[in-house]
């Protein structure tokens, strides 16, 4: 069971390997009469899209999206939607001499003892290109929600390697390469990033994801929780080893008195809870954290076995991000999208006649970010 | 779509309210042939059951369990297997004050925005008491996993509110309240719990599971993989708000040199992977870490609204525990268990053929631990 | 992969063999706020009860269901709904001389193929008394269907053996012991069946099952269509060996002139399609006809092998139905209802927000029946 | 919920209107090591492409498939596999002048229905041309059961419109262009289908599929039962309305004396069953039969109605099969190895380490056939 699917009931399917002819996925439940085109898909990939600085990897890839199906006229029919992303910048000679042995914290030792099967063209399904369906399949998700609830995701970095990047103005996030929502400490990014390329070694980054807009009464109490699903999405990016929610690893420390969020007329009086209480959102913000590890493919030695077992050492060259968390702020949003997708419609289906009582208290804004 | 079923073929269908008259599940695709009665389910359940000292709810439950089906002398047969829990301690009485308020911190706001409905009764479906059928099936999955696979999960707790336990000893976790690895903090963790309570607050917790024996090959690539199912069951958890594997977020400091673990003949130099590389178990220890939230129902005053709208106080007296996490550690080890079974199980259908070259390198023990 | 699930959005998971203590199922995903009591599921039960006359199997089982989670105050709460049938009359001896043999025509080779395993007890899991709680989630989705949409389903018996029993009303199916839409023809039928029972036989049956007031536009154009879904409901049931919908096999011969039914502004002017077009509900009735095999336990000898795979003969003593049909009609009126509510909801997720530019033609009673 | 998702764990998820620039499909699940190119499966597609005999749509397709992921060195890797087919020759404007009707039989008013949508072109999703990519995948599982389990998939056409085609040989079957196991009745078949054509109506046809090599046990006790999942899988494709399983309806009149197939150390005697006891496979020949409705799309001028409610005729012009069952025959094929395939890696997650105690008994041939 190859577990390629992410979504109940609104699905996306990825395929495709970083060296293969093409990548994609297929969209299965999008409601039709979502007007859309690759235009509204393409501003996305163009964010993940490699090749744009000198902080990311050189790889040149254009990735530019075809729609296949479920559109007609402009808009969506309620069928598949297929989407393919040629890939147009395979250079495998780069890899020919990793075949025989195995990248400290690369999955390749992994994928190996799983499948019997070494594919060492650039990691090939473990490839951070792989991302690309899934922003695809979020802006798409994205266009519906802002279009029908309002529903607005944004995320940027907080954290490159050991440096902490302090919450400024989310205007700066375009505006720098490092997806900060910061402009005074740019340089100080730029000059870690420079060292370390130079140094031929790799950092990791945390990430932060914020949904506004979310209905509340979204997720499901067991299980399937909302925070569930953002979690199992989280972490089912490469290279994403802690997932956490408002207050998130914090919480540990706190008291209940401080933690609980005080409800108020004019709404949540704060948001530790980060926009979800017993797994069901509450209309607050979302708020989401992720670490990312340091790539593994790094230009210093490091020691290893080969395929028969015996001691080695590997070092990588060819084209690599020195942090994969750089690009990972667009993914993380379409991942958030995706989620919060699935469970509208989710909730629609049970939920679809519950009426309400009382208006919703309004979200609060949370007083940090 | 409710969403109460965990796994893809190691299915665990959970229900009950903690003031109904049972709770349960029904567990779908359990291997026939397991040597399986009550007496290998009950002792985990009694590990995770309320009022066995006073740092927990004084909620007396037997919590005994009744196969009710798909097991035929002593064996699996294949078949579902229910299991059910009947509640004998239900005293609705204690929360009839609650039921026009919303406690801040708790899920019945979120609840009443989702279904349209109030049911005050120790918080229905989003009582801890629900993850007693998870505890139930995990002893299943365990066993299963022990005979066939000498696999084992180990849990416990290693921060209670802003105490760090430091790991000593696994001897030790059965001979504390509190399932921590250490006998020299105990008298300090009780100290800290009885000031706790006497001030009506809660705290929050940080434990700790590892899996030894995995099998490497566990996990899918992309979306399904292993560590983003352990980070959907576990954030699944109640009052979870953050899950890390292996380095965690302390990986966004670390860089690659560092991060990767070194392959040697031997076994794997280090383990900051946590067992897992691409989403794929590598056969060395899972090891994952919890924040679980301090309880929001607490005797201190706190600022809410009524169901009108208008501002009110509450403050929760009854029977709750004043850190959810000190009953966490079966819980988590059971998830951890259903998650690694349902891999077991996805990984022999697509898989089962595979052979491999060489053996698989050995496990290093982790330093740390 | 265990199987034991029925339905995407509104779920069925059936627990339980024939000869154990109890057989249940938990439905997940009702939606919240349906009015729900055992007073609303027993009669159902009762209809498909065993016992209640001289032609179905003499055991006695009062089949009383209790609901133990998923309601509150008299109304269902959007979380799991557990459903549990004690069993009361298991009498495993009488199977004991069936131990090591194989009856022609029964699942038991089936089984121990797939399991490895014998369990004699009824059938085990192969038991008719399994179909008690698809009846029971059926009576959950017949009401929630029949409160909000208007939506009924009746059924009835159209041959019983080589006998046709031609419709006259349904008024009649109540009336009569066959589930026929007929009062002319039951001393005719009564009299087949007591000299089949003399003989020591057993007899097939075809069932009708019509669902009125389904809303047009449920179902999925490809694989997961409307019919699709009621085929396999329909198969998914025992000692079914067909499943035909509107014109079914009839068809083979029809002429497209024929079997394309004309649209009028009074609606459509036939059903040859019975209802579903491209795999998609029209708003006309839904026709469904079932095969139903001739039970295989008889008191003939019949020629069979032992575990060894040794030649002996069968002949099967003991409490059992010699025509499994007649108990059909509740079942397959309960998984109908059961496919169409899953739609309901699946489209309601989808297609939620479509708005249709004119009314819906009105559906056609169909000329027959 | 699309539903375009075929299977568990060998998925097939589908997608492609028949006038958008492409079909296909993703395949998630199949195991790692499979030779495979498209010349495996290219000849199945052959045999389903439209234009090869003046019997069918004479559309004209290449239906050229390419893998674009999911192989790597000439096997599959256990990752996604995605098959593209382009569409060569869409001609819309055949279709303008149903723009606004809606023809009897066909799905066009379902579809609106639901989406409130009209695709006219070629029936968009409806189309049989989305059956193509059903075949590519079922042509990759049929690889994998043949080379692994020697297990072949053959079907026939038993009936064309009200004629009988007797089975005479296999062998015939691939030497005319109605897939018939017969060669004294084609020149028959041919002057039916020529004055069909000349009237400008359509007709239906029964298609026999048979499995043989299949193993014992595949297929869950209750409701995912092998049949259950056939029967899910041959109503899912288009025009289909009825689908039996060995005996079929003919059970109806049978006795239980004489449907139940008796055993012997040599196998079983006969095949009443088709294959499958209590929805399990018995390693028995696996006997389908499907019943095809005839195409709605003919020149005969219908009655119908407009999009605004009001009376009109239809006459269908453009390039139509006067029966689609003539090309059904593949695909029936492909179905019915997916679900083997599927339930393959089923039941080796769930009964992997089954082992049994004396090896099955001989697959006996039916007498019939």
């Amino acid at each position: 069971m190859s577990g390629s699917t992410l979504g109940e009931l609104f699905r996306v399917t990825n395929f495709g390997e970083s060296h293969g002819p093409a990548i994609g996925c297929v969209i299965d439940g999008c409601p039709p009469g979502l007007a859309l085109s690759e235009a509204d898909i393409q501003p996305e990939l163009d964010r993940r899209r490699p090749g744009t600085s000198r902080h990311v990897t050189q790889r040149q890839e254009a990735d530019r999206v075809q729609i296949l199906s479920g559109v007609y006229e402009g808009r969506t029919t309620g069928t598949p939607i297929a989407l393919l992303i040629p890939n147009t910048d395979q250079r495998s000679k780069d890899y020919g001499n990793l075949l025989d042995t195995f990248r400290p914290g690369h999955a390749d030792y992994a994928y190996w003892r799983k499948y019997g099967i070494r594919d060492p063209r650039g990691g090939g399904r473990s490839s951070a290109r792989t991302t690309a369906p899934t922003v695809a399949a979020g802006a798409v998700a994205r266009k519906w929600l802002r279009e029908r609830l309002g529903c607005t995701f944004t995320g940027w970095m907080s954290a490159l390697g050991e440096i902490e990047i302090p919450f400024e103005d989310e205007e700066h996030i375009a505006a720098n390469d490092f997806f900060a929502a910061n402009t005074s400490d740019i340089p100080r990014l730029e000059a870690f990033m420079d060292a370390l390329r130079k140094a031929g070694d790799s950092c990791g980054a945390r990430i932060e994801v914020r949904a506004r807009g979310v209905p509340a009464g979204l997720g499901e109490p067991l299980y399937d929780r909302l925070d569930a699903d953002i979690a199992h999405a989280m972490m089912g990016l490469n290279a994403v080893k802690g997932v956490e929610i408002g207050a998130g690893f914090a919480c540990v420390a706190q008291r209940g008195s401080v933690h609980g969020d005080e409800l108020t007329p004019e709404g949540f009086a704060s948001n530790h809870a980060g926009g979800v209480l017993g797994g069901i959102s509450t209309g607050q913000e979302l708020v989401v954290r992720l670490a990312i590890k340091p790539t593994s493919s790094i230009r210093i030695a490091r020691a290893s076995i080969d395929r028969a077992g015996q001691p080695t050492t590997v070092e990588t060259h060819g084209r690599h991000d020195p942090c994969v968390g750089i690009r990972a702020t667009p993914i993380a949003e379409a991942l958030l999208a995706l989620v919060v997708m699935d469970h509208v419609l989710r909730q629609r289906a049970q939920c679809g006649d519950v009426e309400l009582p009382i208006p919703a208290i309004p979200a609060a804004r949370p007083a940090g970010a």
